[in-house]
């Protein structure tokens, strides 16, 4: 029996997210898990390093079963790579120490979130993207990403119910750039609580508008209040890029 | 009644090309007939620079039409984009003069292929390349396009039947860039014969997989027979980027 360490890719647009629910819900975790049981012979459960959500995509999510197979790890990402959808791709595929858990030791994650302002639809970039018309403010938007880095309480920034767990994380560090009419964020941290990407983007993108100021962010952490931080901003605009393991 | 000049956008993989067939086909231009033909409240006919086929995308196609209404260019633009579907874009609507035609008055186009190598799904590019595992050689194919640019005959690089119509092109650059594991061929010339764009983008692969020299290019460009000439291939990893006009 080994440890299979994978890194995995997918277009989220057509799943309700990654995690199994029952068996009639289309979830990336249920295909693959109903593949690597056919692979295996037996049944196989698949452990990402965490849940996305519906329309959510991944560049770099990392996840780990344990199987007993006679096939090397090139093979077991041939046989993947044959039979998952088009939309799902096995990129890398290692054996891990027996005790390696994909969640548990994950030690921080980047995430991006693309916006496409303009007027004129981006047929090519559609699935990745915001599409949200109207100037943004880069510099505003740089100037209250800095309040956000650090070490922070972030329960005003999660739809997550209130419960007796943590809500403090560190973020690293926010990079937005500009392309033209691209805006891309990318969010580095140790961890994010439930929707937390989607509520940073939704509020970086009110500094841009000019709607709030950086300089309020500081008590939008203090109060606590989800009421008080950003929009909820749509899933399709967000991926995973990576996840960091020791 | 004024001509209005189009720039158009499409992804063409889930439709059946450009031209309109019969009323049950799916295509570019039924698509936009349909609805300037409601927008106009008379029937209106869209002719392009050129028909594209099933599978072939668009970032600059052009397009022209007649139609007698009040709206400014700019309304034109956002009720088109309201009202067609997502993988169809105008990106520009302007008013030409009232002799322009969109296919005749063409004087060049660029066209771009792109192809993927590696042995790992591309789940983000895959509607847009040619996935092609194994490496091509891109000194070799660069020299094989050296020899197609110029004013040749192209009669061996089409898929037309012979007719009486000429099939000289003049070729002005082919540019062949290497990202990592993507390959992309840009052609620009005052001309393509059908499927010819396809076709010497599966000839300058062959000669990146050593399968024939950049020497004999010239050989098969005099023979004028098709089956001495490269592969066609798949029309997912063609791109129309721009149209141009004096």
């Amino acid at each position: 029996m080994y440890n299979y360490k994978i890194i995995l890719q997918y277009e989220g647009t057509r799943y309700q997210g990654w995690q199994r629910q029952d068996s009639t819900e289309n979830t990336i975790q249920g295909k693959l898990e109903a593949l690597l049981t056919k692979m295996c012979g037996e049944p196989v459960e698949i452990q990402a390093s965490g849940r996305t959500d519906a329309g959510v995509h991944a560049l770099g999510q990392t996840a780990n079963f344990h199987c007993n197979t006679e096939m090397e790890c090139e093979e077991i990402l041939e046989y993947m790579n044959r039979y998952l959808p088009e939309d799902i791709g096995v990129v890398n595929v290692e054996k891990a120490p027996e005790r390696f858990h994909s969640r548990l030791h994950a030690k921080g994650k980047t995430y991006r979130y693309r916006v496409m302002t303009g007027n004129v639809p981006h047929v090519f970039e559609r699935r990745y993207v915001y599409e949200h018309p109207g100037d943004l403010d880069l510099e505003a938007m740089r100037k209250a990403a800095e309040r956000l880095c650090g070490v922070h309480d972030f329960k005003a920034f999660t739809s997550a119910k209130r419960g007796k767990k943590s809500t403090v994380r560190t973020i690293s560090s926010i990079l937005i750039e500009q392309n033209k009419e691209e805006f891309v964020f990318t969010f580095t941290g140790n961890g994010f609580l439930y929707h937390m990407v989607r509520i940073l983007a939704g509020t970086l993108i009110e500094a841009g508008e000019g709607k709030r100021t950086p300089e309020e962010i500081g008590a939008v952490l203090k109060s606590g209040q989800r009421e008080r931080a950003g929009a909820l901003v749509p899933a399709k605009g967000l991926t995973l890029v990576a996840v960091y393991y020791d």
